[in-house]
C-alpha cells in the first residue's frame, strides 16, 4: 500500500488532544542543516511478490521528489540505507532469526538487498548497511551525521511501523530533530502505518505534509501522487 | 487504564497471519537465565492526576505477583527504572524538550520520579534513571545484564506504546530474548496499548499470557487482577 | 604530578617520523564549534591523599585559564564530567569493581566525586555522572553535543592514560575533532603520561600547547603555570 | 616486531605497586563462558612492506595455538575481525581520513582487508568489518556474544596500542571479563607496545602468559615461539 495522503494525526483530533494535554506531540521544528535518511528502499521491501514486499509505488515517487529537492541543493547529504547479512548468519544474532525469519533472506550482495534503480545513488551519497531496525544501531550513521554538523534527518522509507519509527526514536535520542514526509512513508499494513505515524508524531518526530517539507527545503512543490 | 486481560494477538488472526506470512512474528523462546525490568512505575506515570499519569492499578498488581515469583527463586536479577533530569536541565537536549515538554516534570530526587512504595524495591535490585524511552539507552543496564550472564528479559511496566516497546526493540538489538507479560503492560491510551502490543509481538518480544509466565518461572500462578 | 610543560610528541621526533610514515599523527584541525569537556576534576583525583589522587594543580590553574576564555566568547559550551555510582553498588558491574576497586569509593553525592570550587560551574554548564573511562560511554553527552551542533571538544582533565585518552577515542569515533591542550591534562603517573599524550595525538586528537588553544579561542595567552 | 616474550608488567614491579596501592590491576578472573576475539589479522597489518604492517609472525604462531586449543573444545565462540571501507569512503567521517591517512587503504573486498589465510577460519566463525579500533564499536559483535552467553572475551591479534586495547576497554564497559595472552597481542612499536600492556592490566583486563591461558582452556601448553 502507498502511504495515506494526509498525515493521520490530522484525522484523530480528540487522541490528539488527550496527548497534547500529557506533554506530548509538540513540535521539534527545523534545524539548521538537514540531511535526508532513505530508509530500505530496497528490492526485500519494495517488489510486492518478496515475502516483506508491498506495494510502494506511490512511496518511491514522493521520495523522488524529495531527492530532486535536495540534489539541487547540493548541501543537503543523503544516506540510503538496507539490511544485510553474512551468506552464513554468523554475524546475525539467533534471536534475530527466530523473531523475523525474513532476515535470512537479506543476504549480503544479494538483489534483494540493493536499492531500487529508480533513487540513482550518487557516488557520494553513503549507503550503509544495518543490522536492525534503525539506522543508527550498529551502523556509522551517527559518525556521519555529526562529522557533517547535521542537526536534522527527514526519514523516509519503509516500513513505518518498524524502521521509520524506529530511526526517529535513535534520531530524537542522540539530539537530532527529525521530520517525518507523511506521504514519503509506507508501511504494508493500513492500521500499522496509521497507528506508528501517530505514535512517531506524538513521541519523536514532526510528521508533516510532503508539501511543507519541500517547500522549507526551497523547492517548488509538484503535483504529488497518492 | 489497566492493560487488556488477553493479549491483543489473539483478536486479530487475520493480521497476525499477514505477519506470520511476511516472516515476522517468531517466537524467540525463553533463555536460560532471565531477569526482570520493571519500567517506570514511579509516581509521574501511577498516578492519574500527573500529566503523564494513568490508572495503572492492575499493573501494579500484577507486577507485584511476578515480583513475588521472582524473589522466591533468588537467581533472576530485578531492575527498576525510572526517567530524571537535573533540575537547571543541563543534561536534557532541547529536542527532547520540545517534543514531549513533560520531561521538564522529571527533576532527579522528586517524589514523582520515585518508584512506587508497593514495589518494595530490595537493597541489590538496580535502580535506574534513564533518559529516554528505552531502558538501554545511555544507561548500565546492558553491562549488569551482561555481567550476569542474563539472556532473557522479562519487560513490564508502562508505557506499552513508548518504553515497553523501545525497551524490547533495545532488548533484541542486543541479542536478548524479550518476554512480555501482556498484563504487566499499561498505557494512558487503550488503542495505543492495544496496536503497539501488536508490533512489540510482530517485531520484538514474546507477549505472553502473565500465567504462562509465571508458570515458566516456577510459581504458581494465583487469580489475576484485570 | 602536573602536565609537561611541551607537548610529549614534540621530544620524540623519531618515533612519531615512524608513526607518520605509517598513516598515523595527522591533524584533524578545528571544526566550526567547539565545547570545553572539563574530565573528572573532582576531589578524589585532585586531593593528592586520596587513593586514586594525584598534584593536580598546575593542570587546575591551566583549566582555569582556558574557562575564563571559554566563558568570555558566550557561545562555546561547557561540560563538566565525574564518576559516581549508587551506595549499593547496584548499577556498578562486578568486572569493573574487580579490576579498578578504587571504583567503590566513588559514592554519588559524596565530597570525592563532587568538582573542585575552583571550577565556580555556572547552572547552565552541564554536570554529567560518568560510570566509566569514556565521558560519552552510558551518557549524555553525546546528545548534548550534537543538540547544539559542537563539532570540535576541547579535552582537559585527567587522567591522560585513563578517562582523557578514552574521551579522545570515543569523540572522534563519533566524528568530532578532539583537541587537547597539552598542559591541562595529567596523570598520577608521569611515564603513562608521556606514552598516552604519545598515542593520542598519533590515533584520536590533536595535541597541542595550550597557548596556540587559547589563541584559537580568541583569548589572549597569560603566563602559563607548569 | 613480535609481541614481548613476557608480560611487561612483571618487569615493572614499581610501577605496579604504585597502581596497585591506587586501587588498579585488580583481576577480573575467568568467567563461565570465554570466546576468542582476534583482531585485525589481515593483510594491511601482517605484511612489513604495508604500510601500517610490521612482523607479527610470532604472535600469528601464538594465535595459531590457541586457535587449535580453542576449536578442540567446540564450545568457545571465535570472531575474526578486519578494517574495511566503501571504496568511496562515503561512510568514512572525515576526521577519521585525517587522523589516520592509511584509513584510505582499507577497502572493503580488497587484498589487504582479508584475513590472514593461515588463520583457516572456519565458515561458522563470524567475520566483522569494524569501523573502528575497538571490535565492540559499531558492529555487531555484542549482540553476538550476548546472544551466546558469553562473559569472557580472549582479546589476540594487533595492534596493542590501538585496537587491541580499545577492544579490552569495550569489553570491560560492556561488563565483560577480558584476558590477553601476553605473547599472542602485537604492536609496530616496542614502547607502545610495552606502555599499553601495562594500561591494558592496570585499567582493563588481565594480561596473562599465553601458557596460563592455553592450560585454562583445556589444552596442552605445546613450545612457544617469540
Amino acid at each position: 500500500m502507498t502511504a495515506a495522503p494526509q498525515p493521520h494525526r490530522m484525522d484523530n483530533r480528540e487522541l490528539l488532544d488527550q496527548y497534547l494535554a500529557a506533554g506530548f506531540a509538540g513540535r521539534v521544528g527545523w534545524g539548521e542543516r538537514p540531511a535526508l535518511l532513505v530508509i530500505d528502499m530496497a528490492g526485500a521491501w519494495t517488489r510486492p511478490e518478496e515475502m516483506i514486499g508491498s506495494d510502494l509505488g506511490g512511496v518511491l515517487e514522493n521520495i523522488g521528489l524529495l531527492l530532486d529537492v535536495v540534489r539541487k541543493t547540493d548541501d543537503i547529504p543523503v544516506v540510503f540505507t538496507t539490511m544485510a547479512y553474512d551468506a552464513t548468519f554468523s554475524d546475525l544474532p539467533l534471536v534475530t532469526r527466530l523473531k523475523t525469519p525474513h532476515s535470512e533472506q537479506m543476504i549480503r550482495g544479494s538483489d534483494r538487498v540493493q536499492l531500487v534503480p529508480q533513487l540513482r545513488r550518487l557516488p557520494h551519497e553513503a549507503f550503509i548497511e544495518k543490522p536492525r531496525a534503525s539506522a543508527f544501531f550498529n551502523t556509522n550513521l551517527l559518525s556521519i551525521l555529526v562529522a557533517q554538523r547535521v542537526d536534522t534527518v527527514i526519514v523516509v522509507g519503509c516500513s513505518t511501523s518498524g524502521c521509520i519509527r524506529s530511526t526517529c526514536e535513535s534520531a530524537l535520542d542522540y539530539g537530532f530533530r527529525a521530520i517525518v514526509p507523511a506521504e514519503a512513508v509506507g508501511d504494508r499494513s493500513a492500521s500499522a502505518h496509521e497507528a506508528n505515524l501517530f505514535d512517531i508524531n506524538a513521541r519523536y518526530a514532526d510528521v508533516l505534509p510532503i508539501q511543507e517539507v519541500i517547500g522549507h527545503l526551497g523547492g517548488r512543490g509538484p503535483a504529488l501522487t497518492g
